[in-house]
C-alpha cells in the first residue's frame, strides 16, 4: 500500500483512498506545488507576494500556507477524464473527480518529479509533474497507452482547474496561435496607489497543449452542466462546445480523440502556469515546445526537466548513511535534506520569514550550502537594532512588509543567532564570519562586526528581564506562544530565560574559539547566573514551569489542570546545563510518563480546552484546536536533541524514530501522510481524543528538519564538526551492530564505519587503520577520502 | 416554468435548472440571507460587522456581498436527502447535491418566507425558510408526505453545511439534552488587543431539530466518505455513525426513520443558527420548540413566523397600483417596496455604509417609514465636516470604521443631501427638520442648523473646482467611478458639475419653499453658472463628454474609441437644465443609438476592453468585467428620472419597464432572475459580448430601488407631493387606457382612477367629483379617504 521505490528515488501510495490526503511537493525558484494524491492541487508562486494561477471556486482569503488543508469537490486540481468512444464509459486520473475504483493506481511522489500510473479497463494514464527551475509554470507529460488485447477508440480531457480568478474581472478563450487556452484577470484593487503594484503581476492563466485539440472548453458551468463536476455534461457529448467565459468562472479543458492499436503509447505533453502577457505565453510555447535546429535546441520541455532534476539535486546533505533500519536511510538520505533544501531555497514562500525560522532554515543550509547559509545571517544581522533587539521577521524584498503574527512583538529571536551560527561554523571553520562588518538597522548608519551584533543580542536579552533576572515574554515568545502572559509588560517566560542560558553558553564557546576568552568568560558566567535563577523560581519540584504571569502566577506546574507541563522547558534546561542529575532524571521520567505517545511526545499536557485568560493562546494552538498539545516536532526533535546532549541516547533514538514517518504501516495509515517530509506537527492530546492523534498536519514547513540533521550530525552518528576537525562520537542505539556513514566535510570525504566490537571498552577511531586518540580527526584535506572504522563497545 | 402564485404573494419557478442562479432573500434585524433555488445560501449576520455560520469548504475572504455569487459542489446550502429504505434509492431536495430531476419542483419565493415544494415517486418534501424578527437564526419546516398509492418506509436527512469554521479551532458534536448538534470554532486573530473583540463573538453554529433524531453525523468527510458530496457514503449505511468532529470540518446531519401510509403527512422543524453559548442554545429551544402551558405560550416556532410576516409587512410602500400590466403591479405593489424596506432597515449590512447610498437608501424610506429617514439625514449630517464636505461613509456603529471603497476619497457625497432631502420633504411636509441643530464632526463641537449644512454643502461643491468652474474628481465620484482622472488634483467631473447644478437647483427650491429667499436666489444664480460652465466645456457636438484629466484629456467624447459616452452625464443635464431644447434632442437620439440595449441602457459604451491609465477604472467596474458596459440600473434609473423630468413618457416608460425582471419569459431567463427584485446590474456590452448581455448581477443590493420609486412618484402616475398637497399629473405610456392608484399621503388614503378621455384636451383631475382646476389636492386630511379621477387626453 506504501512502498519505497526498487530505487528509492520515489515513494509510492498504492490507493488512493488509503490516505486521501497523501501529498507530495515540488518546488523552484519562483514556487511551489503541493499535490495531492487524488489529483488536488494548491500552487504559489512569488510576485513577490504569494499568487495563485489556478484558484478555488469562491473568493479565497489570502494567508500564510496552513495546515490541514481542506479538500472539497471543486478544490483545485489536475485530471484527465477518459472516455471509452465506444461504451461511453468514463473515469478520471489520478482519482478525482471521477472517483472510479481503477484496475491500478500508484501515486508516486519523487525528488523531482511526481508521476501518477492509473490504469483501468485495458488503459494506462500515467501523468508526470515536473517544474522548470525558474519560472512559474507546471510541466506534465500525459501518457495513454492500450493495454488491453484490441484496438480502442478514446477521447481524453485534460481537466486544469482555473477556479474564481477575481471577483471583479476574469474571462478565457482558445487561443488557436498558442495553441491553448487564456484565462485573464485583474487583481483586484482600490486605492489608485496600488495600481502600479497590480498592473505588472502576472494575472494571465494558461494551458498550452503540445498537441492541438480537437475541441475545447474555457468555461467551468458549461463543462459540467448538470451533469456536475463528479460526471461533466460536456463529456458526455461528442466534442466539447469551444466555449469562452466572460466573466464566468474559467477552467481550462482540452479534448483528444485517439484510436489506438494494442500496447499502443500516445505523450500529450502541457504548460499551465502564470504569465503577464500573451507575448510572453507564445515565448514560452516557442521555448518549451518548438524545435530550433539552428541553434541545436531541440526538445525545450525535457531540458527543463533535466535542468530542474539537477536544481534539486544540488540540494544534498553531507551525510548518506547505511544502518539496520532501511526505511530511516531512505528518509535521511532522500527526503530530510530535500526537505532542507527546499527550505533554504525558499524560505517557505515568504518575504518577511519569522526571524528564528529564517536563522534555523539557514542552519539547514550550513549542511548544503554554507554559503547561503553566511548570507542569510549577514542580511539577520543587518536588520538587528542597535539595542541588539531583533526584529520579528527579516526582510527579504524591497516591498515586502512585516506581516501577520510577525506585527506581534515576541522576545526571543536573539537566542537563535549563536544557536544557529555554530552549526556554520561547527561544519565550516570559517570564523572569518565573525569580522565582518555589518550595519545596524536604523538611521543612524550604526555598524559593528557580527561578534559585537551577537554580543548585544546577548546584552539585549541580560537586559530585557525582571528584578529577578527572568526574561520578560511580552506577546509572546517562540513555539507554543502564550499571548496574554506578559502584554502588561511583567510577565515572564520560563523557557526564553533557559534558552537565554543555553545561548550564553554557545556563544562563551565561540568566543573562546575565537580567541575572545573575557567575552567568553562573561557569558559562560550569565549563563551560570541564569540557570540558578531558573532553578530557584521556575523549578515545580519534579519538572519545570514555562512562565509567570503579569499577575505573578506560575503556571506550566503541577497544581494547574490543563498546560500543566510543556516540553520546551524541559529540555532546555539539559541544553543550558541547569537541571542537575536530579532534576535531570526527574523531569526525564515525568516528560515520559505525562506527554509522551505512540505518535511521539507532546508539546503540553493535559491539552487545553478552554482559555486561560491570564496565559492566552495565540493563532492555531488555541485551545481546542488540532495544534494544541500536539506532537509538534520543532519542540520534539529539541528535546531529542537535549536527550543527545545529556547522553541519553536509547531514549532519544526512541523518539526520532517516531517523529520520522513510517516504518510502521499502522501509523503512517493513521498520519495519513507518506514518509516524503516530517510535517509541522502530529496532532497529539493523545490521551483526550486518541481517535484523532497521530494525524499529520500536511504542512511540511518546518523548523524541524534542519535540527533532525543536527540530531544526525551531533548525537545518532556524532559526526560533529569542531575548530580542530572532525570528532567521532557517535550515539548509536544498542540494537544497531553497525552502521555506516558517507561523510562530507569541510571538502573531504569520508566512509565511516561503526560496529560494535567486543574487544573495545569504549569508542575507538580509526583513520585509514590508525588510531586517533581522541576521536577528533584533524588536518582533513578538502578533495581527498578517507576511510574511518569506529568500534563501539557492545553496551553503549 | 415562472409564475406569480394566485394572490400574488409568492414568485414560483417550477424548474431547478431553467434559472440555476435564480433566488430569494429573506432578512431581520440582526441577519439577511440569500436563498438560491437549489439549495445553495448565503446567510451573513451582524456582530457588529457581517459573519456566518455557515462557511465555504475553504478559508474565504472577508468581503462586501459580490455579484455573480459563484456557486459550486460544496457551496453552504441546505438539503434534505430522501432514502426509500425498500429500494435504495436517493434524492435530494430541493435538487443539489444529488441533482435528480424530479417529477414536479417548485420553488417558491415568499414575501416572509421561501418555500421549495419536491415530489418525486409519490414522496412530497416541502421545505419552508422563515426567520424570527431579530435574532441570527433560521426556521425550517420540512413536512414529508407520502403521495403514493401505498405504505412507504423512508430516511430523511436534513443535511446543513456547516463548513470550515476556521483555520485555527474547529470542532462539533451531537448534544442530547439539546437535541442538537453544535459546532464550535474560535474566530482568528493575532494580536491579542484582538481577542477582547473576539472573545464575545457567537462563534458556535447549532442545529436543532424538534424531534430526537434516530442517528446524526457532525463530521463532513465522514458523511461524504468515498460516495462524495453527490450520493454520501453515510446515507448507504443503515444509520450514520453518529461521529464527531475534532477540528475536522463540521456538518450537522441528522436521520428520521418513517414509516407512512398512504396520505399520510409528518412535519419536522429545525433552528439553524449562531449562538455564543450551549446555555444560550439551550434558551433558544426552549422558547422555540418548548411548550410553556403556564404562560399560555405555546408555540414559539409559528409565533416567530407570525412576529416576521408582521415585520415584513411594515415595508408597505404607498401606493397600490393597477394597471394593463399585472407583472409589473405585481412588482411594483409586493416586491419594490419591500427591496427599499430592506434598504432602509438594514442599510446593506454595513456598518459604514456608503454615504450616498446611505442617503438614497433612507430616501426610499421616506415612502415607508419616514422617521427611520429623518433619523438617518440627521445622523448623517452629525459626521459632517465644518467645512460642508461629506464623509465617505456613515459610521453606523461605535466599533466600526470606515472600510474598503470608503477609504479612498470620492467627491459627490454633498450633491445627494438636497437631492435625498427633497423626497423627505415632498411625501412628509415636515420642514422642521431643517431647524434642527446638528452638530458637525470633529473637535470642535461647532453645531448648525440642518439648513446651514446644507448651504455648507453646497459651498463646499462650489469651492471645490478649478478655475474653469468644473468640479473635482479627485479618486472617483458616483457609480462609474473613474479613480485616476483626478487623483493628482486636476482633473475634473463633467457629471459631477452637472450633479451641483441640479443639487443647488433643488437646495433652491427647497429654500424658497422654506421661505429662505435670498438663499434660493443664490444657489438658482449657481445652478446657471455651473449649466454655463458646463456647456462651455463638456459639450462634445452630440452629447456630453464625462470629465477631463489631471493632463486636461477630455473624455467620454466622439473621438474616443471606448468610453465614448457616458449615461451620467447626459440624463442630469437634463435634470440640471444644462440642456437646452436642441441638446435635448441631439443627445437622447445619441443614447437610444448608442447606450440602448434590449435589457436597457448601458452605462457607458463602447465598453472599456483595456486599461485607460489616464482615466483608470476601480473595483469591479474594471475593463473586461460584468460591470463594465453593464445596465447599470442606479445610472440607468437616473436617466428615466431625467426622462419624466423632461416629458419624455413613452421613453422612460420603455426603460423602466425594461428594468424591472420581466414579463418577457425569454428575456427572464437570459436574465437567470426572478422578479422579485432589481439586481444593481444586468450585464452589458450588448453588441461586443451578446451572449452574456441581460444577465442579472443577483445582487439585491442597489441605490437603483429607491429611485424606480420616486420614477413611480414623481413620475409615471405623477402623484408627487409638494409644500401645498398633492400634484396629480401623471405620466401614462399611450397604450394605457387607464390606470388606478391607491396612495398614502400624508396619512390621506386617496384612490385615484386615472382614465382616457376623448372629450378633454388636458388632464383633469376630480375629487369627489369636483374638478381640481391646478392639479394639486390640498387641505387633505389626514385618515381621511378621497377618490380622485384623472381624465387623461387621448394623447399624451
Amino acid at each position: 500500500m506504501i512502498r519505497a521505490s526498487e530505487n528509492n528515488e520515489y515513494y509510492e501510495l498504492t490507493s488512493p483512498t488509503s490516505m486521501p490526503k497523501a501529498s507530495g511537493f515540488l518546488w523552484n525558484d519562483k514556487m511551489m506545488i503541493h499535490v495531492n494524491c487524488r489529483g488536488y492541487v494548491v500552487a504559489q508562486f512569488m510576485q513577490p507576494e504569494p499568487a495563485k494561477y489556478s484558484y478555488a471556486p469562491n473568493l479565497e482569503a489570502k494567508t500564510f500556507m496552513q495546515p490541514e488543508q481542506p479538500y472539497y469537490a471543486h478544490h483545485p486540481g489536475r485530471f484527465v477524464f477518459v472516455k471509452d468512444e465506444e461504451t461511453g464509459e468514463v473515469f478520471s486520473a489520478p482519482y478525482e473527480p471521477v472517483r472510479v475504483s481503477t484496475d491500478h493506481y500508484t501515486f508516486c511522489v519523487g525528488k523531482n518529479d511526481i508521476v501518477w500510473k492509473v490504469e483501468h479497463q485495458g488503459i494506462l494514464i500515467e501523468m508526470t509533474l515536473s517544474l522548470p527551475k525558474d519560472e512559474a509554470m507546471e510541466l506534465w507529460k500525459v501518457k495513454v497507452k492500450n493495454t488491453s488485447q484490441r484496438k480502442r477508440k478514446l477521447s481524453i480531457y485534460p481537466y486544469f482547474t482555473v477556479g474564481y480568478m477575481s471577483w471583479m474581472n476574469q474571462s478565457g478563450e482558445y487561443k488557436k496561435e498558442l495553441q491553448g487556452i487564456v484565462c485573464s484577470a485583474i487583481t483586484p484593487y482600490q486605492k489608485y496607489q496600488d495600481y502600479e503594484k497590480i498592473k505588472n503581476l502576472k494575472d494571465k492563466t494558461f494551458l498550452l497543449g503540445d498537441h492541438e485539440p480537437l475541441s475545447w472548453e474555457v468555461n467551468q458551468e458549461a463543462f459540467e452542466g448538470e451533469g456536475g463536476i463528479t460526471l461533466p455534461s460536456a463529456i458526455q457529448q461528442n466534442e466539447l462546445e469551444k466555449g469562452d467565459s466572460r466573466y464566468e468562472m474559467p477552467v481550462a479543458v482540452f479534448q483528444y480523440k485517439l484510436e489506438m492499436n494494442q500496447d499502443e503509447e500516445k505523450e500529450y505533453r502541457f504548460l499551465f502556469g502564470a504569465a503577464k502577457t500573451e507575448e510572453e505565453i507564445a515565448n514560452i510555447r516557442e521555448r518549451y515546445f518548438l524545435t530550433k535546429k539552428e541553434t541545436g535546441f531541440q526538445d525545450g520541455f525535457s531540458l527543463a526537466q533535466t535542468e530542474y532534476a539537477n536544481y534539486v539535486a544540488e540540494g544534498q546533505g553531507c551525510i548518506q548513511i547505511k544502518t539496520p533500519d532501511a526505511d530511516f536511510d531512505n528518509f535521511v538520505n532522500t527526503w530530510l535534506p530535500r526537505q532542507m533544501y527546499y527550505h533554504g531555497s525558499t524560505n517557505r514562500l515568504s518575504t518577511d520569514p519569522q526571524t528564528r525560522n529564517y536563522l534555523q532554515d539557514n542552519m539547514g543550509m550550513s549542511y548544503i550550502k554554507p554559503q547561503i547559509a553566511r548570507d542569510a545571517f549577514l542580511l539577520a544581522l543587518s536588520q538587528q537594532k542597535a539595542s541588539g533587539e531583533m526584529p520579528d521577521g527579516i526582510i527579504l524584498h524591497k516591498d515586502a512588509e512585516l506581516k501577520y503574527i510577525n506585527q506581534v512583538p515576541h522576545t526571543d529571536h536573539c537566542v537563535w543567532l549563536p544557536i544557529c551560527l555554530s552549526t556554520y561554523l561547527d561544519e565550516t571553520n570559517d570564523y572569518t564570519i565573525l569580522e565582518e562588518i555589518v550595519p545596524f538597522a536604523g538611521e543612524a548608519e550604526e555598524v559593528a562586526t557580527v561578534s559585537e551584533h551577537i554580543n548585544r543580542a546577548m546584552y539585549w536579552l541580560i537586559n530585557d528581564r525582571d528584578e529577578r533576572g527572568l526574561n520578560y515574554i511580552n506577546q509572546g515568545d517562540w513555539c507554543d506562544p502564550m499571548n496574554m502572559v506578559g502584554y502588561k509588560g511583567k510577565g515572564v517566560s520560563g523557557w526564553l530565560t533557559t534558552a537565554s542560558a543555553y545561548a550564553f553558553l554557545i556563544w562563551a564557546d565561540i568566543c573562546e574559539k575565537n580567541g575572545q576568552i573575557s567575552s567568553s568568560k562573561e557569558f559562560r558566567q550569565q549563563a551560570d547566573i541564569t540557570n540558578e535563577v531558573i532553578n530557584k523560581y521556575l523549578w515545580d519540584g519534579e519538572w519545570y514551569a514555562r512562565g509567570i504571569t503579569d499577575d505573578n502566577v506560575v503556571f506550566g506546574i503541577s497544581k494547574d489542570k490543563e498546560g500543566r507541563i510543556f516540553l520546551n522547558s524541559q529540555g532546555w534546561a539539559l541544553l543550558s546545563g541547569a537541571a542537575d542529575e536530579t532534576k535531570k532524571q526527574s523531569l526525564l521520567a515525568t516528560v515520559t510518563e505525562q506527554l509522551e505517545s505512540p505518535y511521539g511526545v507532546e508539546m503540553l499536557a493535559p491539552a487545553y480546552t478552554a482559555m486561560r485568560e491570564d496565559v492566552g493562546r495565540v493563532t492555531q494552538k488555541h485551545p481546542g484546536s488540532a495544534e494544541n498539545g500536539s506532537v509538534y516536532n520543532h519542540a520534539a526533535v529539541f528535546y531529542i536533541y537535549s536527550l543527545y546532549t545529556v547522553g541519553e541516547t536509547e531514549n532519544a533514538y526512541r523518539l526520532l524514530r517516531k517523529m520520522i514517518p513510517g516504518p510502521d504501516l499502522n501509523d503512517i495509515l493513521q498520519r495519513g501522510q507518506l514518509p516524503v517530509f516530517i510535517p509541522n506537527y502530529y496532532r497529539g492530546a493523545y490521551k483526550q481524543i486518541p481517535r484523532t492523534a497521530g494525524r499529520s498536519s500536511h504542512l511540511f514547513n518546518t523548523g524541524t528538519v534542519s535540527w533532525v540533521y543536527r540530531c544526525l550530525i551531533d548525537g545518532l552518528f556524532g559526526i560533529k564538526g569542531q575548530k580542530e576537525g572532525l570528532r567521532i562520537n557517535p550515539q548509536l542505539p544498542s540494537d544497531w551492530q553497525e552502521a555506516s556513514v558517507k561523510r562530507t566535510f569541510r571538502g573531504a570525504e569520508l566512509q565511516i564505519d561503526m560496529k560494535r566490537d567486543e574487544t573495545v571498552s569504549k569508542i575507538e577511531v580509526y583513520v585509514n587503520n590508525e588510531m586517533v586518540e581522541d576521536g577528533i580527526l584533524k588536518d582533513l584535506n578538502s578533495t581527498e577520502e578517507y576511510h574511518v572504522l569506529v568500534k563501539i563497545p557492545l553496551e553503549g
